[in-house]
């Protein structure tokens, strides 16, 4: 039978990023190519002991939950929100499945048909992905590596009374950038002049390399809570298996957002949200994010090394304070998409930057993945890769 | 500052039920208001033991993982379908968060705004809240204790021309009831005819007090795999906390239903479907379910014979053959949503029929739950209930 579907499917897509990870799982390829930690790194022995607590410590904990989320969990988040000087009641925060609900329930309450979002070019697929599903419309700004630029954010803000602003200021992905504090201070103020939401995405916050130099988070600029809303996750810095995000904002936001989860799942895996709980409270978290930082860090430099080493003309990158990614950009006359099954050959991948753009799409560009290989195979595959890039360009 | 939300906002609300359970999980009250198995039945042990396992047993359970979910995990449940004569490839099936989530996510890939879903009335309270917040309408059948009625559904099938039929065949909520195999066929046979999509929620249909006596499920007997959507749970027979259900159906509306859920939340919680995939290789859970329905059996048999001692006038009920509700009729006059409030004085719980109703709803008319109180309990409860309704019809 031929069947009558939403219209919202014509704006579906699978990400190219899980299409070519499906591929590049297989033999002997060093990828580059997704967004993973390093599941060497995982806290197992507490993430198996926190799971044995949550199970055995009352039934209760097994049945239906409340959707907003586990309380004495939000509070936690909310302490450890306020170390970074985000200041949020557990009233205004809700746990989501992993922060791609969050972006997915925020749009759910937020969307029309033919709304439109400002966002970074290019910035993260997967919310655009989202963003799309909603059948809204997406505008880039004009951006440099201090973020979105003041005359060209404020003229958009102008012509096209957004709904939304949504950023990823701390280690952007693709490009793993920092936004300044300036360039922070004048969202926020263009935000407030013309009354429009920022959605702060903020997944690799924790994972900094020097966290002395950290400017301040947008929620935590938002005294008033009243023009940003946040999320995060620890899908980074515990497991991504756990599936456990948060979001929390202006409480008006967040209250329909908890009417939108209802009706979308219930509630989030309430083992896993006991669980973290108990983590929080018996383990180290912060010792343990000490060392991926470390282990990162010095991942991120290896592949900086070769790149460096490499001396390809032409191939440019902002040296990463963090995150998981470097952000490659080639001379304009590289076609890196159709290189992709040419590397994969030579058993190394890649993602091709061509995705993460809004529109004005570089084919020149490539986003590489520090987190998910150890140094030894950074540097192979780095061998591998710069090797084909320099046959390629000559 | 004031928000502008998306217009799907002004369908949602939160859910009565819900609403009710926050109040009365305070004191001495007996509920029969929520959906809740029974916590002391949990299998927790074995529950422990899985997760145990799947958390130990490599680290690459703890990564990110495919969208439509652990591909072994899909093959057991395909097994466990094929022994009610289900016959689907794991590759049509797809794990959620809940079967809420799969009630979602087939709405979002068939519904615009507008469109017409035929249901029976009263139905599932938080299926409406879905269809209604993708701003549908959603159009009652006729049904008697057999199932729609052939005559109104044809006739609602040519007037509204549905997008979808939405039903729950086996031991429905509220009203526990039972399609006859005959209905089952008329309904097959008219979605066939006129092209329409069935979607078959079955949370209940392994808890039967008579599994001899059990009618076909429509995705049995919807051999083209073309007509019928699945869904089922595993929150009513293991843990509801583990939040894990599936849907099936039709290839090209599983596909789809991927693309949504990669967009939604990536994919559901490993960790629990690790976890469920150890649990159906190393317990038996069919032995499990037997307990759960000889235990649930007696308890209805309970709850029948206080609602037949009580002897009041003009009740009526229809006898549940399995899944977890009594559905209450009283004479017209009486309203039990104003009721509540002083049952709950009384230190009992029920809940009123009308959210259940698309419309012409029923103010006399009340959802008893017996599955999550003792035979003791309900023996209490069942007195100062059938005391408050008695002293009321006076």
């Amino acid at each position: 039978m031929k069947y009558g579907f939403a219209d919202r499917v014509r704006y579906f897509g699978s990400s190219a990023v899980r299409d070519i990870l499906k591929v590049v799982n297989k033999g002997n390829v060093i990828s580059f190519a997704g967004g993973l930690p390093d599941e060497e790194l995982f806290p197992v022995a507490a993430v198996d002991a926190a799971f044995h607590k949550a199970i055995t410590s009352g039934n209760k904990a097994l049945q239906y939950a409340e959707t907003e989320g586990l309380l004495e969990l939000r509070a936690q988040l909310a302490n450890r929100m306020l170390k970074k000087g985000i200041n949020k009641e557990p009233d205004d925060i809700l746990i989501t499945s992993g922060s791609q609900q969050a972006i997915d329930l925020f749009s759910r309450v937020m969307f029309n048909t033919g709304d439109i979002i400002l966002t970074e070019n290019p910035t993260y697929l997967a919310a655009l992905q989202v963003f799309s599903s909603y059948e809204t419309k997406v505008i880039p700004v004009d951006s440099d590596e201090d973020g979105m630029i003041e005359s060209d954010l404020e003229e958009k803000i102008k012509a096209y009374k957004p709904k939304c602003i949504y950023v990823v200021p701390t280690f952007s992905n693709p490009e793993g950038k920092v936004w300044s504090q300036a360039r922070r201070e004048m969202l926020l103020k263009l935000a407030e002049q013309y009354h429009v939401v920022i959605m702060e995405d903020d997944p690799y916050g924790d994972i900094q390399f020097d966290p002395a130099s950290m400017p301040n988070s947008l929620a935590a600029m938002d005294k008033g809570n009243e023009y940003v809303v946040y999320t995060s996750t620890i899908s980074k810095t515990v497991v991504p298996a756990m599936r456990l995000g948060w979001i929390t904002g202006p409480h008006q936001i967040i209250r329909l957002i908890a009417q939108a989860k209802q009706a979308a799942d219930l509630h989030t895996n309430s083992i896993s949200q006991h669980a973290l709980l108990h983590l929080l409270n018996d383990y180290d978290l912060d010792a343990h994010i000490e060392t991926i930082r470390s282990t990162y860090k010095e991942r991120m430099e290896v592949m900086k090394r070769c790149l460096d080493e490499a001396d390809i003309e032409g191939l440019t990158y902002l040296e990463p304070k963090g995150g998981m990614f470097f952000w490659v950009t080639l001379p304009e006359h590289m076609d890196l998409e159709s290189l992709l099954p040419i590397a994969v050959e030579n058993d190394v991948a890649f993602v091709p930057g061509q995705p993460f753009y809004v529109d004005d799409k570089k084919r020149s560009t490539m986003r590489l993945n520090f987190t998910n290989s150890s140094p030894e195979l950074i540097e192979e595959g780095m061998k591998r890769l710069t090797a084909l890039l320099t046959s390629v360009h000559a």
